[in-house]
């Protein structure tokens, strides 16, 4: 089995809930302690590789479990907030699987980190790219 | 107009595409230049806090435009990958406007960066919470 997700045994051993097409997947023996409690992916149950090859159904069912994650979450954990997102590609971290999964963090106000969105590091005049910086 | 992202002007300006309740705004005005090349967000057109707040339409409707809006991005600027998400909450750097926000930032071999994803900085041990430090 090359890939986790389509990994039954996986899928047993993480699940914490799921409905029609898709599933969320709790994190936590994937996380050191003490950083990112609580987070999980909902993945589509069929293979696919990016949320760009979602169906209609399969974007409806994730809301829709999204909302009962949040809930869960919400009760089990008292998150201020979340980070929620995809990796698309290698150059955005994505190296194994190529199934798509949905990144959900809770966001605790006393992370050192708390504040910081998914656009902080990334937008930094630092990580300007290296042709921009050869031609500036 | 307290909210940005529904004042009729800015997504006169920053408009690229929509359809039926959602709009992709570039965030070319708001990027320092070389950073977050082609970066840009998907709102619907209704005031909604968060993502979970979104109707089955918004849902479908986003992300029929996110595939639309790949293609776009793709041709345009063809990046190697994307980071796409939203922050939900001020612990996770939604400061304003409260108007659910997908970012759709490509990513580009070149990028110092390249190759982190948006849990990279967020689950380093120097991100754990203070309270388990304080346990610890």
């Amino acid at each position: 089995m090359d890939c986790m997700f389509c990994d039954e045994n996986i899928l047993k051993k993480e699940e914490v809930m799921r409905n029609g097409t898709c599933v969320f997947l709790s994190s936590k023996g994937y996380n050191p302690e003490g950083v990112l409690e609580g987070a999980g992916v909902i993945i589509p149950f069929a293979h696919k590789a990016s949320p760009f090859d979602l169906s209609d159904e399969e974007v409806v069912d994730m809301f829709n479990l999204l909302k009962d994650v949040r809930k869960y979450l919400d009760d089990k954990y008292k998150p201020s907030g979340y980070t929620i997102g995809w990796n698309i590609g290698k150059v955005s971290g994505q190296i194994v699987p190529f199934h798509a999964h949905l990144h959900v963090m809770p966001r605790y106000d006393d992370e050192p980190l708390a504040g910081k969105g998914i656009r902080h590091f990334l937008k930094q005049k630092s990580n300007s790219r290296i042709k921009e910086v050869r031609e500036s």
